[in-house]
């Protein structure tokens, strides 16, 4: 079954990633909104994993919204599943893809059991699915970090740190775009730089079960 | 990791087994209330797995409180959750193994996302796992239904229907209770027989990924 997975390079969506594997056709699917060449950084993540991968483009519009979203909050959360939920709604209805390809059965990311966001409720999943007929699967869902790291440093070879540079996430595109239309001070606010990210730059031995 | 996945010889209970069974060291545990042999048919199920499996006792007190709750509530839910949250709570805390015995480092089940019961929340989940010491996964948390059908449909040889005979789940043994000590009409009230269970008989192929 083709199976998408959202992807930005990092240990939550690799280990998803590699876990999909096992049972479906998976594809990496990294977005940009097209401020910055960071998707490429995602794509060396997924040769270094042996899978496929697409850079997808948003398209207009959905910047401004979801960082309007986070100034007048004041903090991330509803922005960035904003931006998640149309990313996730562009894959399930195939919006980037000509029409002669096989549409993805399953859509897929690294959401964790303790991620605040993006996370999408479970009547957000149930229309998600129902709208596209697409099954919405979050393989990490029922595990707490300590277990994904567990994972995670079995398979993986992983750089962690704060504020990474070339991030492939929603974040490091949004900060850029903030910078540009408000100022450090904003970006700080609603992006504290004590959060540790994470990138995968290989697999352990080449051999991952 | 020495790992416990609580078991009723289920589709899920075994899909989420054989999910964990790639990573962990696994050990299936089916819990009775001791009014039946039911265990037995879980006690099977795990042997054609190919898992090492065990039976455990609830000891007194347990399925009174439940079934005095689901009677009072007039649905089972909660008394479910009490029951189920028992279970957990006296494998994380190794009240049926000896001293000498290794700790689990890792409990788990077969909960799914569109399970309405049992169905611990966020901050039980936490306050299990801060409280002993353990990490609890659910594997099958992220995913729904239709994708459950497919994997186990494709791993497994499954027997299906309303009111399974000498189930291991916990619902056989709290209906053999209510009906000697409550009636019929009670029985029927509180788990409609319109419920479709499943016992895993055996791999497809034996071969599973």
């Amino acid at each position: 079954m083709r199976t998408a997975v959202l992807f930005s390079g990092g240990k939550d969506s690799s280990l998803s990633a590699l876990m999909l594997s096992k049972y479906f056709e998976v594809e990496l699917l990294t977005f940009t909104f097209g401020l910055s060449e960071n998707w490429r950084s995602a794509e060396r993540s997924a040769k270094r994993l042996g899978l496929p991968h697409k850079k997808i483009d948003f398209g207009s519009g959905v910047i401004e919204e979801a960082t309007d979203m986070m100034i007048k909050d004041a903090f991330p959360r509803n922005g960035l599943n904003l931006v998640h939920k149309k990313a996730l709604e562009i894959v399930a209805n195939r919006r980037f893809v000509s029409t002669s390809a096989k549409a993805y059965k399953i859509i897929s990311d690294g959401t964790r059991r303790d991620d605040i966001s993006p996370h999408l409720t479970l009547a957000e999943v149930r229309s998600l699915e129902d709208r596209y007929g697409v099954c919405y699967v979050r393989p990490l869902l029922g595990f707490g970090r300590k277990l994904i790291d567990e994972l995670a440093g079995r398979f993986f070879i992983v750089l962690e740190g704060e504020n990474l540079p070339k991030r492939a996430d929603y974040e490091g595109e949004i900060r850029c775009y903030m910078r540009e239309n408000y100022d450090e001070e904003t970006v700080e606010k609603i992006f504290p730089s004590r959060h540790v990210h994470s990138r995968v730059l290989g697999l352990k031995g080449g051999k991952y079960v």
